[in-house]
């Protein structure tokens, strides 16, 4: 039996440092290129979601995860301008400051405190919020 | 530029009543025909998760669902013997009790309490624990 066609699967990872500030790249690439963005990209058949986020934000920011918290699944059909993808994002908390460097499809990386103030790609400010209160919980325990 | 090829999307829903039954269908087809499992299936392209949750479990089982809690994202590369599948699973909570109507793709639909001694099709079991573990934290809100 075959598979059906369903919508491309991606992940984006929210890395917030002990200050406070989230890593975000400069897209290389359209759609959105130059714009601020959370690491991420597709997910390859035969890795896990968890996989696939600790190897893009390997190849984009140089930083080698630990633990990873699910923040949620961003599936509207309009958030990608090249087709249906839906995004499984993930929150990574820093203990230490390590400096980001910038990989493939990434033109820079930075650790940003007003992350609110930028025009950021597709959803990501809306993924960047839900990880901010799931920190926060998780700092509250 | 075209999509990579990623792995498919699903989505299963743990539906419990308000007596901490599940909500369990017979398998009409392969994989794990006759087996035990959640309700749910293929993400259509232009859908998003939730709507098909919601559409799936209409089929299925002819319960209209309200609010969806986001259970996890189940995405091990051998959990499905067709290919890579990533499920996308969901928590409903029946106010009232509801009888179930096996629809399509099921044999029959059922509420069940002790879901532990069952053989279910997938990793449904380890969804329906991750679901009993985040209703418990709801409930004690």
């Amino acid at each position: 039996m075959g598979m059906p066609k369903t919508p491309a699967l991606t992940t984006d990872c929210v890395i917030f440092d002990n200050t406070g500030r989230v890593l975000l790249i400069r897209r290389k690439n359209g759609p959105f290129k130059d714009s601020y963005a959370l690491p991420g990209g597709f997910v390859d058949i035969g890795e896990t979601l968890e996989a696939a986020c600790r190897r893009e934000v390997h190849e984009e920011v140089g930083i080698e995860l630990g633990d990873l918290s699910l923040v949620g699944v961003y599936s509207d059909p309009k958030r990608d301008p090249r087709g249906h993808t839906v995004s499984v994002a993930y929150l990574a908390l820093l203990s230490l400051v390590v400096p980001p460097r910038a990989g493939s499809d990434a033109e820079g990386a930075e650790l940003i405190k007003d992350w609110r103030k930028l025009s950021l790609a597709f959803d990501h400010a809306m993924i960047i919020g839900d990880a901010e209160r799931l920190a926060a919980r998780q700092l509250a325990r």
